[in-house]
């Protein structure tokens, strides 16, 4: 026996979502049709309508369903500071850190040749278009620590090089609270070559 | 930083989903609108499709979106057993193991007088109806092994005695391929009060 065909499509249409077996997806399935109907029509909704509209910010790419995001339109951050990320979750995160007042621009994604991904694809060219607008000073490298993230920042250097804004990159080392046991030996060795004066204040 | 309120009311919304806490939910909601639209967009129309359309099945109450459903319509089934469970997760499990051939009932739940949850709005009027036709010899009383389980399976043998059938339950016993030092006391002292001859073959 299996679920009527419709059950078995709503539990296989679970699936897209991420880390949801099939297991999951069923006990999703039930979970909505035996105990939250309303809260599953209000889901369906919002995913629709998310999908509609939720766009690009124009200026700095991120997720918004307006044309310029909050962030953006605020006049409380520094102009003069770009910080270029990989995802609105990578801003996020970085926001949540506290600490960096600039502006952001989002990538969603990074290059990857092989698959078709160029620099437009991940905006560069709007990138290009606002640090010649002249207001950035320095371009915060925000990508991953990853081959594809290092790439990526290079070309952006390059790309910006005419262009005379201070670039900079995520300090590399140990992460806060991590044991030296457990933390791998390229981020090891980054750690000592970028090994800064100790005081004992 | 929030994300915008549209993507945040995406996020609150996946939280109706059974374990998804904020983070998940979060992840969820980035996964979609970075890189499965269409999945999300098949994922609305079906949740919408099955709160609209699936009900229960006139016969057995299992879920399903036609008046019968495929296991009732089946000539391939035993009319003389009938098993009763609680949920159609718990008829798919019964299903799966494998064995039992007989028809189902599906209670969606179980008494609880405290939350106003009374006989009727279990279906005991339908499955009283069902035995009165006089096909069935045998109910299976496959309510889960709480206190809830138990009363109401108590109820349904008191409600079903005038009908002459003969009523049984699942076995009681340590779970196969468990370890004695894990099963909790009350099963233990229950599969020692149902322990069975023992036979080297
Ligand atoms: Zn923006
Ligand atoms: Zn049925």
């Amino acid at each position: 026996m299996r679920f009527s065909p419709l059950v078995e499509q709503l539990m296989e249409a679970f699936r897209v979502l991420p880390g949801v077996g099939p297991k999951t997806a069923q006990r999703m399935a039930m979970h909505l049709l035996e105990r939250e109907r309303p809260g599953g029509q209000r889901l369906a909704a919002v995913i629709q309508q998310a999908i509609e509209e939720v766009g690009y910010c124009q200026r700095c790419r991120t997720l918004t369903e307006a044309e310029i995001c909050a962030l953006c339109e605020s006049a409380r951050r520094n102009d003069a500071l770009l910080c270029v990320v990989e995802s609105p979750a990578d801003q996020l995160a970085i926001e949540e850190a506290g600490g960096f007042k600039g502006r952001y621009f989002v990538l969603h994604g990074h290059l990857s040749p092989l698959d078709g991904i160029g620099p437009e694809s991940i905006g560069l060219d709007l990138l290009e278009a606002r640090v010649a607008e002249g207001l950035v000073e320095e371009v915060v490298l925000a990508t991953n620590p990853t081959i594809e993230g290092e790439a990526t920042a290079h070309y952006i250097a390059s790309q910006l090089s005419e262009y005379g804004v201070k670039l900079s990159r995520l300090a590399y080392g140990v992460p806060m609270g991590g044991e030296l046991e457990y933390v791998d030996g390229g981020t090891l060795s980054r750690a000592f070559n970028g090994r800064l004066p100790f005081t004992s204040e």
